[in-house]
């Protein structure tokens, strides 16, 4: 385990704020940008969380991500848009969309938007909670980095492409599921490198497309781009449900990129030096398009009750509904999150180049 | 293996559609459902086709099914429904209600409707066939009998709950995803028990909430309802994604059972002698709401082209996409399906009640 060092969130703002406006972002997108990632860090993720500043500082400086898009709608419906991101940052194009979406949804029941030309938008749930907050129905989805291998194929061409789905509750916090339909993220075997562990057969696969169990190779194998990857949900076999995996990560390919006319599989970050062109699929339902909010509300408190009263097995002492652990967390980090120290020395290196510095809250 | 049998789908549709109608279904009804049923058998899914004809007789004869039910429409706008089904068969309920989301969407560019009091409606994906024979891009999904248990937990509450998208492609077959989700249905344990085939690990568990690898010990349990049961898409551990297939499942109860102010988790089938309250939720969008159709159809072909092109894994000569295997299956048997000779032995008995016989095409 590395030391962590606490962190005022006021003050991550600040600074992350700042140097994304060192990076041209305007100031309202560089908020936007700066409560994506630190609520991801709030919530426990912390693999999206402050730690991908500098992943954004690179993307500004390769020319993936363009600080100061020309963001266009291509389509408008009373129930639909279509955006063009103009290659800019993820986070704030797709929370001005969903702010659209949202009164959408509000006067005309629904609202689903796909957005091409974007780039990575962090956690697929900060755009779920949006909605979650007017009390509306929410849906976030995205295509990523090809780092996924089909069933029966030897090559990383798709996403671990993460989809969301947030619904009120009454006096629980509400259901908010936010999944990669690959079995693990990229991170995930990171972690399990650093630690020298093997992972289980249904993470990963090598080159020749056979269950892989060391982490180290499979990275490395990524990067080289020799074969392999990340397994779908359900692993590389069919036996195990891997091909389910392999079609929802393609369906939101298909929401995200096809509905857009925007981009999908193997061409997000195809082009080197160029915006990756990462496609969102996001929206909103109102519940009254269904039902009352309240009865709504009122069911969901029944079924999340209906979940948890189960016989637990041995070991554990509590069964989860989706986003529960991120709430809980949330409600710890709500003044302070704890950074790792190598985040927190990486964010000061970065905060060096314009006199910034963060201070660690004793 | 067991023998077949070759019958032809007209007479087989007579069939279906008398045995119904004698078990006091409409005609209009009876049709919708033996169209669900034996398209299900052409499309290779015998799970969910002819056989299933004695479950539905023997519904109708314990009170599980209504047939002819008072259906109700409880909510309607430009853009959803709510539907009562009135504890009728779920076939027609949903066939008609998706009928009127399709106009829905071709007038307003979508329609969701959530649908309660229904029961077993057959395959999801015969509703998204639906939308994509009108160029739409369809989803239908539905919850379920109690037989997957969720993560930590020890007893089954929730249904394999199955999600279908459907999306047309121009030269290919469209995609159209139509999976549980959970790993495996409760057939495919049955199927492993006859063979006398110990199971993966992340198929079901044990009543402890340990994977069970004996088919006939996890059907005898969930049977006596001892405890333990389907496990999720992704096994029952969390090490192997489980938690995201419990909570897909869950979305989908909450889709179908809560949007509607219905029935979800273990009080599916909960009332004896009841209807069984089934839920479901189908849908219907534009492509217009996004793009033309055209450029849809053209992306997808790109889509579905680079999918398929790749390395195939030993052993494997194709790279597959969604429907693909079942599009395939239905163009061979248009006119002529092969059921197992005891389905074949079955459907007679059936029919001997009512003087009606279904012959072999040799």
């Amino acid at each position: 385990m590395s030391n962590r060092i606490n962190v005022k969130v006021a003050e991550l703002h600040e600074f992350s704020q700042t140097v994304l406006q060192k990076k041209g972002l305007s100031k309202q997108d560089a908020e936007i940008t700066s409560d994506v990632l630190i609520t991801a860090d709030q919530r426990g993720i912390e693999s999206h969380g402050v730690a991908r500043l500098q992943r954004y500082v690179n993307g500004i400086d390769d020319g993936l991500i363009l600080p100061d898009p020309d963001v266009e709608t291509i389509t408008e419906t009373p129930v639909s848009l279509v955006i063009d991101g103009g290659g800019g940052m993820g986070q704030p194009i797709t929370y001005k969309t969903m702010q659209k979406c949202l009164q959408k949804a509000q006067d005309n029941y629904m609202c689903f938007a796909s957005i091409r030309n974007s780039n990575h938008y962090g956690i697929a749930g900060y755009y779920t909670l949006m909605a979650l907050e007017q009390d509306l129905i929410g849906f976030s989805s995205t295509n990523s980095a090809p780092l996924v291998v089909p069933t029966f194929a030897k090559k990383a061409v798709i996403g671990t492409n993460p989809i969301s789905i947030g619904v009120p509750a009454k006096d629980h916090y509400p259901f908010l599921l936010d999944m990669a339909t690959a079995t693990v993220p990229r991170g995930k075997l990171e972690v399990y490198a650093r630690a020298e562990k093997s992972m289980p057969d249904v993470w990963a696969t090598d080159p020749e497309g056979n269950p892989a169990t060391n982490p180290v190779e499979v990275l490395k194998n990524l990067a080289e781009r020799k074969g392999g990857g990340l397994s779908p949900l359900g692993g590389s076999q069919e036996l195990t449900g891997g091909h389910k995996g392999y079609g929802l990560s393609a369906m939101v390919d298909i929401l995200s990129g096809i509905l857009s006319s925007g981009t999908v599989g193997r061409d997000i970050y195809g082009r080197e030096g160029k915006p990756a062109q990462v496609c969102h699929f996001i929206g909103a339902i109102n519940p009254e398009a269904f039902s009352s909010l309240q009865e709504i509300q009122e069911n969901m408190d029944y079924y999340i009750d209906m979940l948890k009263d189960n016989q637990k097995v041995e070991g554990q002492d509590r069964i989860y509904v989706a986003g529960e652990k991120e709430y809980e967390a949330y409600q710890e980090n709500r003044e302070i999150v704890s950074l790792q120290d190598k985040v927190f020395q990486n964010l000061n290196e970065i905060g060096d180049k314009f006199s910034l510095s963060l201070s660690e809250h004793k």
